[in-house]
C-alpha cells in the first residue's frame, strides 16, 4: 500500500534493535521531512562507518586506524589492562576519564551452555598480547553474569604463571538505587561482598 | 572519543523522532553488526524515499507517482471523500480495506492559537477540488480535537452553497479500553454521542 520506496525503508530501519514495524514507519516518515542535505548525510554516514570502523590490530577496540588512538599512546601502557567484551564498554570507561591504562575487548563472552569456546571470543589473541606486554593488573570489567564470571576465571587460569595481580569490578547495590527494588542475587553479591567501614 | 565516523552517524540518528544520545549510540553500534550490503540498501533506501517520494498533485497523499494509485483508480471516484491532516492516515485506512472512495491530505490543522491559517494547511486546494469534482459525502478524519473540529467546521462552511453532506469519524470509548483509563473528554463526548440500542 505504500510507495515501494517507502516500504523498502521501511524494512531497513527494522534491521536496527528494538525497531518493530510502527517505529520502523514512523521513522520512514520522518525522514521525508529531513532536508535533502541532511538525508544524505545521513546516508553517507552510514556507509562511512561500516567502511572505515574496524578492529584496532592490538586491542579489537573499534578505531578507523590500524592502532586505536589508546594502543598508540604510550602514556596509556602503565601496566594496568581492562579486559571487556563490549567494545561499547571501552567507551563508557573513556568518558569517566579515570582509568589511564589500556584496554582489551573480547568478542564476547565464553558460555558453554550456548557452545560458546575460549576461541570464539577470541581469548588467545589477549593471552598472546599479555606474554608479550608487561602488566602487573588485569581488571575484568564484563557484565555481572555466570559466563563473565567463567571467562574472567579461565583468562586467569591460562595466564596462571604470570606475575599479574587479576581483578573484577566491584558487583552490588547501584548508587542511588531503592532498596526495594534491588534483585536478590545483586543483593546476594552485595552482602558476601560487603566492606568494612574504616 | 569515538571515531569521528561513529561520532557522525550518532548525531544522524538523533535526527529521528524521539532518538536520544543513548539509542543513538546503540543504533550506530547496530550498524557496524549488519552486513555491508544491508547497510547500502538502507542508506540508498534512505536516500530513494527523499529523492522519489512526492504530494500526489490531486490530493497530497505520499506517491511516486505524479497521480497517486488511488486518485488514478476510475472506481475509487465514487462520491465519498475522506479528509484527513496526515498522509499516514490514508495508510491506515487502506489497510482497513472497507472505504472506496478517495482521499485528501491537508498539511495539518487550523489552529488560530498557533497562527496557523486555513490558506497554510492547504485549504483552497481541497476547495478547488470539491468544486470541480462531483462528491456527495465529505467525511473528516482528524484526530479529535479542537483543531480538528475547527478545521472541519471550516470547510463546511467554506462549501456550505454545494449538495454534500459532511460527517466526521464517531469519537468515544475507543474497543476494548478499561472504563477506568478512559479521560473524562472522551467520556463527556461517547455520553453526549450514545446511540440508542435497536
Amino acid at each position: 500500500m505504500y510507495p515501494s520506496s517507502i516500504k523498502n525503508l521501511i524494512e531497513s530501519f527494522k534491521y536496527l534493535p528494538g525497531i518493530g514495524q510502527k517505529t520502523a514507519e514512523r521513522m520512514a516518515f520522518s525522514i521525508l521531512e529531513l532536508d535533502e542535505d541532511q538525508v544524505n548525510s545521513f546516508a553517507d554516514n552510514m556507509k562511512l562507518v561500516k567502511e572505515k570502523v574496524h578492529k584496532c590490530s592490538v586491542c579489537n577496540n573499534l578505531t578507523e586506524e590500524d592502532v586505536c588512538s589508546i594502543c598508540s599512546d604510550k602514556d596509556r601502557h602503565n601496566g594496568s589492562l581492562v579486559v571487556v567484551d563490549d567494545p561499547k564498554t571501552v567507551f563508557v570507561f573513556e568518558n569517566l576519564h579515570i582509568f589511564k591504562g589500556t584496554y582489551h575487548v573480547l568478542d564476547g563472552l565464553i558460555s558453554p551452555i550456548d557452545g560458546v569456546n575460549p576461541e570464539d571470543v577470541g581469548i588467545y589473541k589477549l593471552v598472546e598480547r599479555v606474554k608479550n606486554e608487561k602488566f602487573s593488573e588485569i581488571i575484568f570489567a564484563f557484565k555481572p553474569s555466570i559466563e563473565g564470571e567463567t571467562t574472567a576465571l579461565y583468562i586467569k587460569r591460562v595466564l596462571s604463571g604470570l606475575d599479574i595481580k587479576f581483578s573484577r569490578l566491584a558487583s552490588g547495590v547501584p548508587m542511588g538505587a531503592d532498596m526495594e527494588y534491588v534483585d536478590s542475587l545483586t543483593l546476594e553479591r552485595a552482602l558476601s561482598d560487603r566492606k568494612e567501614l574504616e
